[in-house]
């Protein structure tokens, strides 16, 4: 496994431009939900093929200081795991090798980042967009792997590809959660005993409201009257948002005609988790 | 030569990847100083490159409607020029074929483009910086011509590519002249006989300038008002605006310290032309 940490020495580290190359961007801190993604890189990139994984917790998708320096950045144990799960090659930049101290060119979207955690959190996916195109370009990947978890990053960057022709292909993979159906997130490590065995309400409060709108509840308030009280139940998540938006639009509908997404972002002292789930009509 | 509308259909036309692919980006309306970037893009393709001509009208960077609607549009013209010069494929799309209705990604450069055409043309860069990085990505091109005429937009682009790690190099070419001086530009059509006799006082009025600076004159004040004067002196040309700035940043300077630009765009009615001169100390 190749470590590089300069944009000048990747050319030289991906080798052969001919074989498919599919990268998983994560901001390290590696969890069983980046592995199934890495897993699924390797199945995209096939034998010919390389796996890039890049490690970046990238400053300017962060709206909040206290966040970005207390990420984690566990990076022995990160480079580790991308080794154990047969990685090729890892991009772990600093953050000087991104952005130069005049830096900016700024790659924003105006529509899908308006609601959710676009509104909760000014400017993070102008960061989101700029960074990914940034190591799209960097790594000339034909395809990269993102987590489902994020679904509104998830469909701000495929419309950045598409508006921008961007020539990578942008695969989805499905949630990972814990046993008691936590969303994994790197921000898990950053629970306190209580908080993380209070977080899978928020699972539990979504997948109750999913089940009533299966079972015929269909006025969105109710809905999501039902998923607040659930989440805030024990007073120790404090809601950021919670929405009910059409699934393509991400726009908060006021009845349910097509696919639609319930999502919430909460907190828990000073670390943020997220979650959603779907409902189809 | 192919002649391509649909993104979909380049990259067949495009062929050979590994041959080198040099893009020059226009408008159409094709002069002069468009053949010579393509006679330019020729050399840096060598025989067995390709060079692409994308003629393309951005709504996206014109700042007034009215520019826009009378922007010339010869097609026919424009596509026998570039056989003649023996273009590969020209990409010359309809809007609808470059901006999804629902469009809604931006790439913007916050800095260089805050002065000069930037500070006239609200949002003018930012269409330039989305449609050319849309233009390098489709043609997938690994080196791109453009005129120094354009110079705020020159140093606009070479930021996104730097700052984008977009992996294209830029050449810049000679702004090429009438024999009276008289930049080329698409826009010169439009002007009628009185303000084209009238129009190479622009040129003039920056040479005497730059003869000044060279002789000693080194107050920024005392030069600009030289400029203006001979190019307002006919009473034709509209200032927009006069402006010294640092070669590098673009920025106003209160000294001339290093390489400057002594920079002008004017109306002639409705026509808006620029023109700039290096002072060099």
């Amino acid at each position: 496994m190749t470590v590089v940490t300069q944009a000048s020495e990747l050319t030289a580290a991906l080798g052969n431009a001919g074989q498919p190359r599919v990268l998983v961007p994560t901001m390290g801190a590696l969890h069983h939900g980046h592995l199934a993604l890495i897993r699924h890189a390797k199945i995209l990139a096939g034998a010919q093929g390389t796996v890039v994984v890049s490690i970046f917790v990238n400053p300017m998708q962060f709206d909040r200081a206290g966040d970005l320096a207390a990420y984690p950045r566990p990076r022995e144990a990160d480079l580790a795991a991308c080794r154990a799960a047969g990685v090729a090659v890892v991009f772990a930049p600093e953050a000087a090798a991104m952005y130069a101290p005049d830096h900016s060119v700024t790659v924003s979207e105006s529509q899908l980042s308006r609601n959710l955690c676009g509104a909760a959190r000014p400017g993070h996916f102008d960061g989101v967009c700029t960074v990914v195109l940034k190591l799209f370009l960097l790594c000339s990947c034909q395809i990269a792997v993102f987590g489902e978890k994020d679904f509104q990053q998830l469909a701000v960057i495929r419309r950045m590809v598409r508006d921008l022709n961007v020539p990578v292909v942008i695969v989805a993979h499905p949630t990972v959660r814990e046993t008691n159906g936590l969303a994994m997130s790197s921000r898990n490590a950053r629970l306190n005993a209580a908080q993380r065995a209070d977080a899978p309400r928020l699972r539990r409060a979504l997948l109750a409201a999913q089940a009533a709108f299966q079972a015929g509840t269909r006025r969105p308030a109710e809905l999501l009257t039902m998923a607040r009280q659930a989440i805030e139940a024990s007073g120790l998540a404090r809601m950021d948002y919670l929405s009910l938006v059409d699934a393509d639009s991400l726009e908060s509908v006021e009845h349910v005609e097509g696919p639609a997404l319930l999502a919430t972002a909460v907190f828990y002292g000073e670390v943020r988790l997220i979650d959603h789930v779907c409902l189809v009509p």
